[in-house]
Protein backbone atom coordinates (compact mmCIF):
# COMPACT_ATOMS: atom_id res chain seq x y z
CA UNK A 1 0.00 0.00 0.00
CA UNK A 2 1.42 3.49 -1.05
CA UNK A 3 1.83 6.35 0.96
CA UNK A 4 -0.35 5.43 4.16
CA UNK A 5 -3.54 5.23 2.10
CA UNK A 6 -6.06 3.63 3.91
CA UNK A 7 -8.02 0.98 2.15
CA UNK A 8 -11.09 -1.45 3.54
CA UNK A 9 -10.17 -4.39 1.09
CA UNK A 10 -6.67 -5.09 2.49
CA UNK A 11 -5.89 -6.62 5.81
CA UNK A 12 -2.30 -5.97 7.25
CA UNK A 13 -1.83 -9.90 7.05
CA UNK A 14 -2.40 -9.67 3.10
CA UNK A 15 -0.24 -7.05 2.86
CA UNK A 16 2.79 -8.26 5.40
CA UNK A 17 2.87 -11.69 3.11
CA UNK A 18 2.85 -10.64 -0.40
CA UNK A 19 6.57 -9.88 -0.86
CA UNK A 20 7.58 -12.77 -3.34
CA UNK A 21 4.50 -13.57 -4.78
CA UNK A 22 3.75 -15.22 -8.18
CA UNK A 23 0.96 -15.86 -10.16
CA UNK A 24 -0.64 -18.96 -11.70
CA UNK A 25 -2.92 -18.82 -14.50
CA UNK A 26 -5.13 -22.60 -15.21
CA UNK A 27 -6.28 -24.29 -17.71
CA UNK A 28 -6.94 -20.97 -19.94
CA UNK A 29 -6.94 -23.07 -23.49
CA UNK A 30 -8.97 -23.13 -26.18
CA UNK A 31 -10.77 -26.43 -25.78
CA UNK A 32 -12.18 -24.84 -22.59
CA UNK A 33 -12.54 -21.52 -23.45
CA UNK A 34 -12.91 -20.62 -27.16
CA UNK A 35 -17.08 -19.93 -27.53
CA UNK A 36 -18.27 -23.14 -28.84
CA UNK A 37 -15.64 -25.56 -28.06
CA UNK A 38 -16.98 -29.10 -27.05
CA UNK A 39 -15.58 -28.76 -23.50
CA UNK A 40 -16.24 -24.69 -22.84
CA UNK A 41 -17.31 -24.10 -19.22
CA UNK A 42 -19.92 -21.96 -18.72
CA UNK A 43 -18.84 -18.36 -17.56
CA UNK A 44 -15.69 -18.38 -18.21
CA UNK A 45 -15.51 -15.71 -21.22
CA UNK A 46 -16.27 -13.07 -18.64
CA UNK A 47 -13.17 -13.65 -16.41
CA UNK A 48 -11.06 -12.93 -19.86
CA UNK A 49 -10.27 -9.30 -19.29
CA UNK A 50 -8.92 -10.27 -15.75
CA UNK A 51 -6.62 -13.23 -16.03
CA UNK A 52 -5.22 -10.71 -18.59
CA UNK A 53 -5.46 -7.29 -16.39
CA UNK A 54 -3.54 -9.81 -13.81
CA UNK A 55 -0.99 -10.75 -16.47
CA UNK A 56 -0.40 -7.09 -17.37
CA UNK A 57 -0.10 -6.88 -13.79
CA UNK A 58 2.50 -8.93 -13.34
CA UNK A 59 4.12 -8.45 -16.41
CA UNK A 60 4.61 -4.89 -15.82
CA UNK A 61 6.56 -5.64 -12.21
CA UNK A 62 8.62 -8.45 -13.86
CA UNK A 63 6.65 -10.90 -11.33
CA UNK A 64 6.82 -14.60 -12.35
CA UNK A 65 4.03 -15.88 -14.33
CA UNK A 66 3.04 -19.40 -14.41
CA UNK A 67 0.35 -20.48 -17.64
CA UNK A 68 -0.41 -24.09 -16.36
CA UNK A 69 -1.98 -26.49 -19.01
CA UNK A 70 -3.65 -29.79 -18.84
CA UNK A 71 -2.27 -31.30 -22.18
CA UNK A 72 -2.43 -35.33 -22.87
CA UNK A 73 -1.50 -37.89 -25.06
CA UNK A 74 -3.67 -38.61 -28.37
CA UNK A 75 -3.71 -42.15 -27.00
CA UNK A 76 -5.37 -41.00 -24.21
CA UNK A 77 -3.23 -42.99 -21.68
CA UNK A 78 -2.65 -40.41 -19.48
CA UNK A 79 -6.29 -39.36 -18.96
CA UNK A 80 -8.14 -39.92 -15.96
CA UNK A 81 -10.25 -43.38 -15.99
CA UNK A 82 -13.36 -41.19 -15.00
CA UNK A 83 -13.19 -39.36 -18.14
CA UNK A 84 -11.86 -41.95 -20.36
CA UNK A 85 -15.48 -42.46 -22.08
CA UNK A 86 -15.74 -38.77 -22.56
CA UNK A 87 -12.00 -38.58 -23.92
CA UNK A 88 -12.39 -41.14 -26.76
CA UNK A 89 -15.23 -39.61 -27.85
CA UNK A 90 -14.49 -35.98 -27.77
CA UNK A 91 -10.78 -35.63 -27.03
CA UNK A 92 -9.70 -32.68 -25.45
CA UNK A 93 -6.02 -30.50 -24.88
CA UNK A 94 -4.69 -33.00 -26.97
CA UNK A 95 -0.87 -32.15 -27.37
CA UNK A 96 0.35 -30.53 -30.33
CA UNK A 97 -3.60 -29.33 -31.30
CA UNK A 98 -4.72 -26.02 -31.39
CA UNK A 99 -7.13 -26.92 -28.41
CA UNK A 100 -4.08 -27.13 -26.23
CA UNK A 101 -2.73 -23.89 -26.42
CA UNK A 102 -3.65 -20.89 -24.27
CA UNK A 103 -6.13 -18.52 -25.79
CA UNK A 104 -4.44 -15.89 -27.74
CA UNK A 105 -6.20 -13.44 -25.68
CA UNK A 106 -3.60 -14.41 -22.51
CA UNK A 107 -0.52 -16.64 -24.06
CA UNK A 108 2.49 -16.67 -22.74
CA UNK A 109 5.05 -14.26 -23.62
CA UNK A 110 8.91 -15.09 -23.38
CA UNK A 111 10.11 -15.41 -19.77
CA UNK A 112 6.87 -16.99 -18.61
CA UNK A 113 6.79 -20.55 -17.77
CA UNK A 114 4.48 -23.37 -19.52
CA UNK A 115 3.52 -26.18 -16.64
CA UNK A 116 1.88 -29.46 -18.54
CA UNK A 117 0.04 -31.58 -16.26
CA UNK A 118 -2.49 -34.18 -16.68
CA UNK A 119 -4.69 -34.22 -14.02
CA UNK A 120 -6.35 -31.52 -11.81
CA UNK A 121 -3.58 -30.01 -9.61
CA UNK A 122 -0.62 -27.87 -11.11
CA UNK A 123 1.22 -29.63 -8.61
CA UNK A 124 0.45 -33.52 -9.26
CA UNK A 125 3.62 -34.86 -10.74
CA UNK A 126 4.58 -31.54 -12.33
CA UNK A 127 8.01 -29.45 -11.54
CA UNK A 128 5.88 -26.50 -10.28
CA UNK A 129 6.95 -26.70 -6.46
CA UNK A 130 10.32 -27.00 -7.30
CA UNK A 131 10.23 -23.92 -9.57
CA UNK A 132 8.22 -21.90 -7.45
CA UNK A 133 11.17 -22.75 -4.33
CA UNK A 134 14.17 -22.47 -6.83
CA UNK A 135 12.41 -18.75 -7.76
CA UNK A 136 11.68 -18.25 -4.20
CA UNK A 137 8.53 -17.25 -4.43
CA UNK A 138 6.01 -17.67 -0.76
CA UNK A 139 2.90 -16.26 -2.34
CA UNK A 140 0.48 -17.41 -4.93
CA UNK A 141 -2.08 -15.61 -6.76
CA UNK A 142 -4.30 -18.06 -8.67
CA UNK A 143 -6.61 -17.59 -11.48
CA UNK A 144 -8.46 -19.27 -14.44
CA UNK A 145 -10.81 -22.53 -14.29
CA UNK A 146 -12.57 -23.97 -12.93
CA UNK A 147 -13.33 -23.40 -9.34
CA UNK A 148 -14.09 -26.42 -7.78
CA UNK A 149 -11.37 -28.85 -9.57
CA UNK A 150 -8.35 -27.63 -11.33
CA UNK A 151 -8.76 -24.22 -9.20
CA UNK A 152 -9.21 -25.20 -6.17
CA UNK A 153 -6.95 -28.79 -6.22
CA UNK A 154 -4.42 -26.33 -6.98
CA UNK A 155 -5.05 -23.58 -4.10
CA UNK A 156 -5.39 -27.02 -1.51
CA UNK A 157 -1.77 -28.47 -2.43
CA UNK A 158 -0.32 -24.95 -2.76
CA UNK A 159 -1.21 -24.50 1.02
CA UNK A 160 -0.32 -28.25 2.06
CA UNK A 161 2.91 -27.03 0.54
CA UNK A 162 2.96 -23.96 2.44
CA UNK A 163 2.59 -21.28 0.43
CA UNK A 164 0.60 -18.20 1.20
CA UNK A 165 -2.40 -18.65 -1.42
CA UNK A 166 -4.95 -16.03 -2.71
CA UNK A 167 -7.73 -16.99 -4.54
CA UNK A 168 -9.13 -14.02 -7.13
CA UNK A 169 -12.28 -14.79 -6.91
CA UNK A 170 -13.44 -12.18 -10.24
CA UNK A 171 -10.51 -14.22 -12.10
CA UNK A 172 -12.06 -17.84 -11.84
CA UNK A 173 -14.98 -19.06 -12.84
CA UNK A 174 -17.15 -22.66 -12.62
CA UNK A 175 -20.10 -24.22 -14.31
CA UNK A 176 -22.64 -21.88 -12.04
CA UNK A 177 -22.53 -19.71 -9.59
CA UNK A 178 -23.90 -21.81 -6.73
CA UNK A 179 -20.68 -24.44 -6.98
CA UNK A 180 -18.22 -21.27 -7.83
CA UNK A 181 -19.36 -19.61 -4.79
CA UNK A 182 -19.84 -22.78 -2.37
CA UNK A 183 -15.97 -23.81 -3.35
CA UNK A 184 -14.88 -19.92 -2.36
CA UNK A 185 -16.24 -20.09 0.81
CA UNK A 186 -14.48 -23.69 1.15
CA UNK A 187 -11.31 -22.45 0.69
CA UNK A 188 -11.89 -19.11 2.63
CA UNK A 189 -12.56 -21.38 5.38
CA UNK A 190 -9.31 -23.30 5.26
CA UNK A 191 -7.43 -19.91 5.47
CA UNK A 192 -7.42 -19.12 1.83
CA UNK A 193 -6.85 -15.56 1.07
CA UNK A 194 -10.28 -14.40 -0.84
CA UNK A 195 -10.06 -11.15 -3.46
CA UNK A 196 -10.64 -9.24 -6.16
CA UNK A 197 -8.78 -8.36 -9.23
CA UNK A 198 -9.15 -5.08 -8.04
CA UNK A 199 -7.56 -5.53 -5.35
CA UNK A 200 -4.05 -7.14 -6.23
CA UNK A 201 -2.58 -4.41 -7.51
CA UNK A 202 -1.61 -3.01 -4.05
CA UNK A 203 -1.07 -6.47 -2.61
CA UNK A 204 2.21 -6.76 -4.93
CA UNK A 205 5.72 -5.34 -3.88
CA UNK B 1 -24.83 -58.65 -5.92
CA UNK B 2 -26.38 -62.25 -5.05
CA UNK B 3 -28.80 -64.55 -7.09
CA UNK B 4 -29.39 -61.97 -9.96
CA UNK B 5 -30.71 -59.98 -7.10
CA UNK B 6 -32.77 -56.62 -8.60
CA UNK B 7 -31.18 -53.34 -6.25
CA UNK B 8 -32.05 -50.04 -8.09
CA UNK B 9 -29.35 -48.44 -5.86
CA UNK B 10 -26.38 -50.30 -7.93
CA UNK B 11 -25.32 -49.39 -11.31
CA UNK B 12 -23.49 -52.54 -13.89
CA UNK B 13 -20.40 -49.82 -13.28
CA UNK B 14 -20.26 -49.90 -9.46
CA UNK B 15 -20.85 -53.68 -9.31
CA UNK B 16 -18.39 -54.21 -12.21
CA UNK B 17 -15.06 -52.64 -10.25
CA UNK B 18 -15.05 -52.96 -7.10
CA UNK B 19 -12.97 -56.23 -7.00
CA UNK B 20 -10.43 -55.51 -4.78
CA UNK B 21 -11.77 -52.83 -2.36
CA UNK B 22 -9.55 -51.05 0.39
CA UNK B 23 -11.57 -48.51 3.38
CA UNK B 24 -9.71 -45.36 4.07
CA UNK B 25 -11.59 -44.10 7.47
CA UNK B 26 -10.18 -40.62 7.84
CA UNK B 27 -9.78 -38.40 10.66
CA UNK B 28 -11.91 -40.16 13.16
CA UNK B 29 -9.69 -39.03 16.35
CA UNK B 30 -10.64 -37.99 19.76
CA UNK B 31 -9.56 -34.26 19.38
CA UNK B 32 -11.84 -33.93 16.18
CA UNK B 33 -14.40 -36.59 17.34
CA UNK B 34 -14.80 -36.38 21.12
CA UNK B 35 -17.79 -34.19 22.78
CA UNK B 36 -16.03 -31.76 24.00
CA UNK B 37 -13.04 -31.68 21.90
CA UNK B 38 -12.34 -27.89 20.63
CA UNK B 39 -11.90 -28.95 17.26
CA UNK B 40 -15.34 -31.39 17.33
CA UNK B 41 -16.38 -31.37 13.72
CA UNK B 42 -20.15 -30.69 14.43
CA UNK B 43 -22.28 -33.79 13.35
CA UNK B 44 -19.68 -36.05 13.48
CA UNK B 45 -21.12 -38.18 16.58
CA UNK B 46 -24.19 -39.08 13.77
CA UNK B 47 -21.45 -41.12 11.29
CA UNK B 48 -20.28 -42.94 14.13
CA UNK B 49 -22.61 -45.97 13.89
CA UNK B 50 -22.05 -45.85 9.89
CA UNK B 51 -18.37 -46.25 9.93
CA UNK B 52 -18.36 -48.81 12.79
CA UNK B 53 -21.07 -50.73 10.15
CA UNK B 54 -18.47 -50.28 7.21
CA UNK B 55 -15.27 -51.11 9.31
CA UNK B 56 -17.52 -54.54 10.76
CA UNK B 57 -17.89 -55.25 7.06
CA UNK B 58 -14.58 -55.12 5.86
CA UNK B 59 -13.37 -57.25 8.70
CA UNK B 60 -15.79 -59.65 8.18
CA UNK B 61 -14.33 -59.99 4.43
CA UNK B 62 -11.13 -59.64 5.51
CA UNK B 63 -10.78 -56.75 2.87
CA UNK B 64 -8.00 -54.21 3.81
CA UNK B 65 -8.77 -51.22 6.15
CA UNK B 66 -6.70 -47.96 6.58
CA UNK B 67 -7.30 -45.22 9.32
CA UNK B 68 -5.79 -42.45 7.85
CA UNK B 69 -4.90 -39.56 10.95
CA UNK B 70 -3.16 -36.39 11.23
CA UNK B 71 -0.76 -36.48 13.49
CA UNK B 72 1.87 -33.38 14.39
CA UNK B 73 4.93 -33.12 16.54
CA UNK B 74 4.37 -30.90 19.78
CA UNK B 75 6.22 -28.08 18.42
CA UNK B 76 3.61 -27.43 15.11
CA UNK B 77 6.65 -26.97 12.65
CA UNK B 78 4.72 -29.32 10.82
CA UNK B 79 1.57 -28.02 10.92
CA UNK B 80 0.01 -25.36 7.82
CA UNK B 81 0.98 -22.07 8.08
CA UNK B 82 -2.52 -20.88 8.01
CA UNK B 83 -3.03 -22.95 11.39
CA UNK B 84 0.04 -22.05 13.43
CA UNK B 85 -1.86 -19.33 15.33
CA UNK B 86 -5.11 -21.82 16.17
CA UNK B 87 -2.05 -24.97 16.78
CA UNK B 88 -0.47 -22.55 19.45
CA UNK B 89 -3.34 -21.92 21.15
CA UNK B 90 -4.99 -24.75 21.50
CA UNK B 91 -2.42 -27.78 19.84
CA UNK B 92 -4.63 -30.80 18.08
CA UNK B 93 -3.57 -34.17 17.37
CA UNK B 94 -0.26 -33.85 19.12
CA UNK B 95 1.73 -37.35 18.40
CA UNK B 96 1.66 -39.23 21.25
CA UNK B 97 -1.47 -37.63 23.41
CA UNK B 98 -4.63 -39.19 23.58
CA UNK B 99 -6.40 -36.86 21.59
CA UNK B 100 -4.32 -37.78 18.35
CA UNK B 101 -5.62 -41.67 19.03
CA UNK B 102 -8.72 -43.00 17.23
CA UNK B 103 -12.10 -42.97 19.10
CA UNK B 104 -12.29 -46.12 20.70
CA UNK B 105 -15.32 -46.90 19.17
CA UNK B 106 -13.29 -47.59 16.09
CA UNK B 107 -10.09 -48.57 16.56
CA UNK B 108 -7.87 -50.25 14.90
CA UNK B 109 -7.75 -53.71 15.25
CA UNK B 110 -4.19 -56.15 14.23
CA UNK B 111 -3.71 -56.41 10.82
CA UNK B 112 -4.94 -52.88 10.03
CA UNK B 113 -3.26 -50.04 8.39
CA UNK B 114 -2.98 -46.81 10.12
CA UNK B 115 -1.27 -43.56 7.93
CA UNK B 116 -0.32 -40.45 9.84
CA UNK B 117 -0.23 -37.41 7.76
CA UNK B 118 0.43 -33.61 8.39
CA UNK B 119 -1.65 -32.00 5.64
CA UNK B 120 -5.51 -32.90 4.64
CA UNK B 121 -4.82 -35.27 2.22
CA UNK B 122 -4.37 -39.34 2.70
CA UNK B 123 -1.77 -39.50 -0.19
CA UNK B 124 0.19 -35.90 0.40
CA UNK B 125 3.95 -37.47 1.37
CA UNK B 126 2.75 -40.21 2.88
CA UNK B 127 3.07 -44.45 1.64
CA UNK B 128 -0.60 -44.69 0.72
CA UNK B 129 -0.48 -45.05 -2.63
CA UNK B 130 2.47 -47.47 -2.38
CA UNK B 131 0.57 -49.73 0.07
CA UNK B 132 -2.71 -49.50 -1.82
CA UNK B 133 -0.81 -50.81 -5.03
CA UNK B 134 1.51 -53.39 -3.28
CA UNK B 135 -1.68 -54.70 -2.23
CA UNK B 136 -3.50 -54.01 -5.46
CA UNK B 137 -6.26 -52.01 -4.25
CA UNK B 138 -8.31 -50.86 -6.99
CA UNK B 139 -10.98 -49.47 -5.66
CA UNK B 140 -11.78 -47.04 -2.62
CA UNK B 141 -14.47 -46.41 -0.14
CA UNK B 142 -13.84 -43.35 1.91
CA UNK B 143 -15.37 -42.18 5.10
CA UNK B 144 -14.61 -40.14 7.64
CA UNK B 145 -14.27 -36.13 8.34
CA UNK B 146 -14.04 -33.48 6.87
CA UNK B 147 -16.33 -33.94 3.36
CA UNK B 148 -14.92 -30.62 1.95
CA UNK B 149 -10.84 -30.68 3.38
CA UNK B 150 -8.77 -34.16 4.62
CA UNK B 151 -12.62 -36.12 2.74
CA UNK B 152 -12.52 -34.15 -0.26
CA UNK B 153 -8.50 -33.88 -0.67
CA UNK B 154 -7.83 -37.63 -0.80
CA UNK B 155 -11.03 -37.98 -2.60
CA UNK B 156 -9.28 -35.91 -5.26
CA UNK B 157 -5.86 -37.27 -5.16
CA UNK B 158 -7.08 -41.02 -5.08
CA UNK B 159 -9.10 -40.01 -8.48
CA UNK B 160 -6.07 -38.47 -9.80
CA UNK B 161 -4.11 -41.41 -8.98
CA UNK B 162 -6.84 -43.80 -11.13
CA UNK B 163 -8.46 -45.84 -8.41
CA UNK B 164 -11.88 -46.06 -8.62
CA UNK B 165 -13.36 -43.91 -5.68
CA UNK B 166 -16.95 -44.35 -3.81
CA UNK B 167 -17.51 -41.92 -1.17
CA UNK B 168 -19.90 -43.30 1.17
CA UNK B 169 -22.08 -40.28 1.67
CA UNK B 170 -23.88 -40.95 5.28
CA UNK B 171 -20.02 -41.99 6.55
CA UNK B 172 -18.53 -38.49 6.30
CA UNK B 173 -19.54 -35.08 7.92
CA UNK B 174 -19.05 -31.53 7.24
CA UNK B 175 -19.49 -28.75 9.72
CA UNK B 176 -22.80 -27.62 7.73
CA UNK B 177 -25.24 -29.93 5.45
CA UNK B 178 -24.84 -26.91 3.14
CA UNK B 179 -21.06 -27.68 2.86
CA UNK B 180 -21.50 -31.56 2.68
CA UNK B 181 -24.13 -31.58 -0.04
CA UNK B 182 -22.11 -29.01 -2.10
CA UNK B 183 -18.77 -30.90 -1.66
CA UNK B 184 -20.54 -34.07 -2.19
CA UNK B 185 -22.12 -32.27 -5.75
CA UNK B 186 -18.74 -31.21 -6.66
CA UNK B 187 -17.81 -34.98 -6.44
CA UNK B 188 -20.29 -36.57 -7.75
CA UNK B 189 -19.86 -33.74 -11.12
CA UNK B 190 -15.99 -35.32 -11.60
CA UNK B 191 -17.17 -39.16 -11.35
CA UNK B 192 -16.56 -40.15 -7.93
CA UNK B 193 -19.36 -42.54 -6.74
CA UNK B 194 -21.86 -41.92 -4.16
CA UNK B 195 -22.84 -44.08 -2.17
CA UNK B 196 -25.15 -44.69 1.50
CA UNK B 197 -23.52 -46.73 3.84
CA UNK B 198 -26.59 -49.91 3.18
CA UNK B 199 -25.17 -50.26 -0.34
CA UNK B 200 -21.92 -51.06 0.39
CA UNK B 201 -22.09 -54.47 1.29
CA UNK B 202 -23.71 -55.90 -1.91
CA UNK B 203 -20.43 -53.90 -4.00
CA UNK B 204 -17.97 -56.15 -1.97
CA UNK B 205 -16.65 -59.38 -3.20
Amino acid sequence: MRDGEKDQCMSTDIQGHSSRPALLVIDMQNDFVRPGAPLQVAGVRSIIPKVSALLALFRKKGLPVFHVIRVHRASGVDVEITRREIFSKTPFAVEGTLGAEVIPELAPIPGEHVVKKTRMSAFFQTDLDLMLRTLGADTLFVAGIQTPNCVRTTVFDAMAYNYRVFLVRDAVAAKTDAIHDANVLDMQNIGIGIVECAEVPRMLP
